[in-house]
């Protein structure tokens, strides 16, 4: 990356304000999934356009996003709405749509976003980071073939990798593993948002066997502050991410991300669809 | 309760359509909570509004409920749109309001809500339930003098019960207990949805400290099927809280029910702000 390169991510959050309040970006390329962007950058797209809206009060404290239908390449329209506005917390519905063929808005991604001012208080982390050995000295994860958005993260797996044979075998459905962005870039709310989807299907690890998979809801509750983030800077984030339930089409997955000397930055949720 | 009784959560989940496509119901005096309805109940009311809704498709997959402000005593309006409707999954925004002194519409509360038909396909619990002495054999908490919402729950806690002295000694933050409804009902989705959110703040038991606290976000994921719930019945659910991290004036909570034989429900999780 030369200094006149904008990094992927910056260009996904690039926003056009329009007169009637909502934002137009791009559902971006350099992160194409198999049939439209990674949903951890469309999670970050709703996010952003909370957070460059002009009444914005304090940093995000969660974000759900419901991913409704596909989003197509092209123009995004995204409408962030503060529907109530307390003395610390402020309460966001925002929608994502795209115009079809008849120019009709169809949805296609649903959130909500909480942001809040916060102030130090008793403050502790009540689950233990796993051990882990230096990024440096952890093999990266082989990208070369793979979809799109795979190339904008650096991933070094140390538990939990994708399995190498699809033999039905069954293994504990946890992941631990180093994560940044690639290219290297400063940690913000809507990069730790991105993060917090890198995981690859949970079913696909529990039953070494690759089934259709695809997220149909996310939640991140953001632990950290904006100068925590400032402080981790581009450094690797430590994420683990384990299911609980498999049932009938759907299972969920619970997250935490860590910063490079183990504080969780956030930690996140989500319903996953399988197939079979 | 005498056979011509109405239980007090039927009660709070009547709905009456208007002619807008909103609904009215009342804010639920029996499970009044410090200064508004228990949030749990205020969740299932929420979940109720779609469940009641003519194209609605299929069961409850997941809610998520954000407190924006206060529900006070009295009618209260509830708007549920179906923004997106899939072959077997529909994607619901709902907002819950009153009127002010003004006629104004003021929303207290937002969620969004996924339905999905379902079919059986692996299925699969990958988080044990913890060992538990039998309902019947553990002391039911006591709730005399306590806030009304806390009359609606037979709750027996094996481990991780409120502190009885508030002396900032710093407990574990897991809760297990079992909990059912008071009087005893049959367990469906909107009864689960209130059930998640019973359990008192872990902020007090990880600081045996007294501090102000409430939920601002809440999401349910729902494993269980309607036959998996009718089986249950009216016995008493499984159910384990605990906290991953406290900072800077939230903290966040993942929790399990689980069927009296040790089957997943639901998982949920919170968000939950703290003074000092």
């Amino acid at each position: 990356m030369t200094v006149t390169d904008i990094h992927p991510l910056d260009a996904a959050l690039r926003m056009t304000p329009q007169h009637d309040g909502s934002v137009h970006t791009q559902a971006p390329a350099a992160y194409w999934n198999m049939v439209g962007p990674y949903g951890g950058i469309t999670a970050a797209q709703m996010l952003q356009a909370v957070l460059q809206h002009p009444q914005v009060l304090g940093d995000p404290l969660s974000i759900t996003v419901n991913f409704a239908g596909p989003v197509e390449a092209g123009d995004v329209r995204i409408e962030a709405t503060p529907v109530r506005t307390n003395r610390s917390t402020q309460h966001w519905t925002v929608l994502m749509g795209q115009r079809n063929a008849q120019g009709e808005l169809v949805v296609s991604t649903t959130a909500t976003v909480i942001t809040a001012v916060r102030r130090e208080t008793f403050s502790l982390d009540d689950i233990a980071h796993p051990a882990m050995p230096d990024p440096q000295s952890c093999e990266r994860f082989d990208t070369r073939g793979a979809m799109e958005w795979l190339q904008r993260y650096d991933m070094r797996v140390v538990q939990g990798a994708i399995p190498k044979t699809w033999d039905d075998s069954g293994h504990e459905s946890i992941s631990q593993l180093w994560v940044r962005d690639e290219p290297a870039r400063a940690l913000d709310f809507p990069a730790l948002t991105a993060l917090s989807d890198v995981f690859f299907p949970r079913v696909w690890l529990r039953r070494a066997r690759r089934v259709p998979a695809g997220t149909v809801g996310m939640t991140v509750y953001f632990h950290a502050s904006s100068e925590q983030l400032t402080k981790q800077g581009d450094k690797h984030l430590l994420a683990q991410a384990s299911a609980q339930a498999f049932r009938n089409g759907y299972f969920d997955q619970t997250a935490q991300l860590w910063d490079s000397e183990g504080s969780l930055l956030a930690t996140s949720h989500q319903i996953v669809y399988y197939k079979e």
